[in-house]
């Protein structure tokens, strides 16, 4: 089974993008990255809300309901494809323009989709992750914070880190020093029978998957949870930490540094809501 | 006279870019915007320099000399059409990869290249600015302050204020209500016989016309020359007010809000240094 790509511009099949597009000049616009269970789009609900927020962020005409159609035809082909998990990105850019950095009048939004097979059953646990934490930090910036944009530089400069020090994933710290994320995931940590993520106010994605774990799973697990502001030292006094995103669900960390953890009892159960009732 | 830009990628005439790219998929990459005066780059040296310090922070493979090269084809091949002035728009991106953040272990970047022609002469001093403050502020990330990476989000909505309100041009502060640039040119201010622009340590692009005030222009014209912070406050006590990018040099500041600057000495004497002896 190839690994590759298959690529859907503006709802045809295309291996590229018409030249110029703002997202590519300017990475003007918004992504979403979502598993296909079988060619079903998981959560697709919250994807749709946070790429509708992210719409009116940036001001962008409402392309919200022919995004979610042509995401759905896409997500419908997999139907006659071999019957594996799959994410699926869908990139929303604000199309062609005049040079320049001003936006046309009426912007028409280009839509990309590309379907990508994975290379492992999304529902299985992975071992817990060994992280190490980014020099890079998240830049400071109140008016994009949660949404999820194409200016991605900080992360993927991260990534890069994590990936040459033989790290799993990279912690990443805003401009204070404040614990945000790993490079694809939120963060939570659990301490006193609490769960606590940090604040996404100032930079940071808002995962849909962070949604779920604040507003379903720890609700069901008995467990109270909230947003705050965690410094790194924070860590240390953790009993437990996990990272979550649209593509692994809840994720253990094994350790940070010199930090160990061994036992991932709330992310283990965290786990077993993601996976056994997908919507 | 066709406005279109005329694209090349890699060396080739085309009309679009393969996907996958990493530019288009999280900002991963660079750009350059020189003027083309009849197929000629101006100051190719300060634009390549900029290229080269962003290639290193990004961990990009040294492609200075590629990019170089197919920069200098594509601008050749300007010398067989009208004699006019262009735009030229280079853009490096670390090209395709798998899923996700992390670069590929040996990127092969891609090298996009746009040329447009410009509406009017480059060297035709413009009637002076009026400017609006953006409610959008520059995101504060000292690591990638001052490189032309493909992050550019912030420009994008300011230009987007500046374009609504009817303003030629908005002023852009960083987080802490320092003044930096406007959306597309570096700032300067005269007062008490001196010029002062913002420091770009933070936040901000550090423009190829900036350099040559700063090293040139202003030391020909016995002018101290300094960057520090400056306030929004500060400008009401400005004599004169400029701004400058790569198209259009030096552009004198006619307004900001309530107020008004009639005279522009300094800016008339950097104008004329600027295009009456091109290099």
């Amino acid at each position: 089974m190839s690994l590759h790509a298959v690529f859907r511009v503006d709802g045809s099949p295309a291996t590229g993008l018409p030249l110029p597009d703002r997202g590519l000049e300017f990475g003007d616009g918004l992504f979403e990255t979502l598993l296909l269970k079988e060619g079903r789009p998981l959560h697709l609900d919250l994807h749709l809300q946070r790429l509708g927020a992210g719409l009116r962020a940036l001001h962008f005409p409402d392309c919200l309901a022919t995004a979610a159609a042509q995401l759905q035809s896409a997500a419908d082909e997999c139907l006659q494809l071999a019957p594996t998990w799959r994410a699926l990105r869908l990139t929303v850019t604000r199309g062609p323009g005049r040079r320049g950095y001003a936006p046309p009048l009426r912007p028409q939004p280009r839509i990309i989709i590309s379907v990508t097979p994975l290379e492992r059953e999304a529902s299985m646990a992975l071992a817990p992750a060994r992280l190490g934490v980014a020099t890079v930090r998240w830049p400071l910036q109140p008016l994009l914070a949660g949404i999820k944009h194409l200016n991605r530089l900080e992360q993927v400069l991260a990534a890069r880190e994590a990936q040459l020090a033989g790290f799993d994933e990279a912690l990443m710290q805003d401009q204070d020093g404040h614990v945000i994320s790993v490079t694809a995931g939120n963060l939570f940590i659990v301490r006193d029978g609490q769960l606590l993520t940090p604040m996404l106010d100032r930079c940071g994605i808002a995962g849909t998957r962070r949604r779920l774990v604040l507003e379903q799973w720890a609700p069901a697990l008995g467990l109270p949870a909230a947003e705050c502001r965690i410094g790194l030292g924070e860590l240390d006094t953790a009993e437990e930490v996990f990272y979550c995103n649209s593509l692994l669900g809840p994720r253990p960390v094994a350790s940070l540094g010199d930090r160990r953890w061994q036992d991932h009892p709330v992310c283990a159960a965290m786990h077993d809501l993601c996976w056994s009732n997908p919507p």
